[in-house]
């Protein structure tokens, strides 16, 4: 097995080349979930209506798409005029957005955003991408380092799942094994498999609402707005704390 | 995770009760494949025209299914007036397939097989289930054994892969791997994942058509046929040596 290799970006690549593609979410307890690859190709009609209503929030003029994947917002986005960069982690997930006419994308992991970027007037995390802030001590550290490419106005757009809303009995077991651990329930360790590529380890931070309004507070950002996107899934509007 | 569970069965159970179903094929070089459960609820029209052929080499009346799974196949049998006794080591597949309406199905894993079961006319292991030999001692062992268990004039219809028709490189390295260590390229060493479970691992054996003469040997059973079943597979039909 190819350990710490890209298997997110494999399996999207091969989703674009040959149309199909499935690859696997493995979790730290051994939980595993097979994932098409299809959901990263998706256009905004196939989207919940709620999920399409949060593409109005977009504002200005240049946004960052980050954790873009294939590019499936980023392109609408591009093609509605805005001007957007793309960046994620995954090379491959790289070159299938730009292979698919995401004209700015770029290899950059959440952590190395900085104001080389540029500056922009939304960010946006969607698909579940709040998870990318990993813990909430670097989701901190983070929304606080993004004030330096905002402009005064600015938007983050990011999309969360709310897990306590289960009664999957697995998933209950595994949040009281995170708090056993000194570990946010939602904060969810994982890798990519796919194939026989598997990514390191990492966390995906899922939150409620309310533990995000906690996370973000004093990190000069607000939650001026919250919109339900999924059945368990939502879509926060951060603005400026002072604004 | 629950090891050494029943994740094959589960999911089965799960797409009998909810219609839809993913497991996963693991492989001991860390290969993973996700697996629609759907498969083991198609019927014989939704199959390749060779593969529907084979059944009517089923001939008599009493009929084994070896790994009967949530049985396909011993349902369309029974249909069709044969006496069918659908056997499997997994007790949630077999639950499956008495919810499903078939009158006789036991847990037994193939290496119980014995004449406690009865006299059969055709034993038939469909679905790659030569597999299920596991190795080539194995293999002798039981096809001797299974003479205590048949008719005169029986018949075994036993489907494997050719898993020599491939280029993926994947695989051809595993091969490699498998006779470096001793064993047959296609002695594949796997375990099924399913959401928390997982199934121990076990050998299950895919051999060329030539590969599987040489293992029939010798056993009281000589290769009378061989009809192709899919792009790389096949049924082979097992007839007395000396008839």
């Amino acid at each position: 097995m190819a350990e710490d290799s890209d298997p997110f970006g494999q399996s999207l690549w091969d989703f674009h080349r040959n149309g199909s593609s499935w690859h696997v979410i493995e979790r730290d307890d051994g939980m595993i979930e097979p994932f098409n690859a299809s959901l990263y190709f998706t256009t905004p009609r196939q989207w919940a209506p709620q999920a399409r209503q949060a593409l109005r929030l977009v504002h200005g003029r240049r946004v960052l798409d980050i954790g873009c994947g294939a590019g499936r917002h980023a392109l609408y986005l591009q093609q509605r005029g805005f001007e957007v960069l793309g960046i994620d982690a995954s090379p491959l997930a790289i070159r299938t957005a730009r292979a698919r006419g995401l004209k700015r994308a770029k290899v950059v992991p959440i952590e190395n955003v900085s104001p080389r970027l540029g500056k922009f007037d939304t960010l946006i995390l969607f698909g579940n991408n709040f998870g990318l802030f990993g813990n909430p001590r670097k989701a901190r550290r983070l929304l606080r380092r993004f004030r330096d490419i905002t402009a005064p106005d600015a938007r983050i757009l990011a999309e969360s799942n709310n897990v306590y809303e289960t009664d999957n009995p697995i998933h209950l077991a595994y949040h009281q094994r995170n708090r056993r651990r000194g570990r946010m329930a939602g904060q969810i360790r994982l890798r990519v498999r796919y194939k026989n590529l598997a990514s390191a380890y990492f966390d995906y931070l899922m939150v409620s609402p309310d533990e995000m309004r906690q996370i973000v507070e004093g990190t000069g950002w607000r939650i001026a707005r919250i919109l339900p996107s999924s059945r368990s899934g939502y879509i926060a509007m951060l603005t400026e704390a002072n604004s």
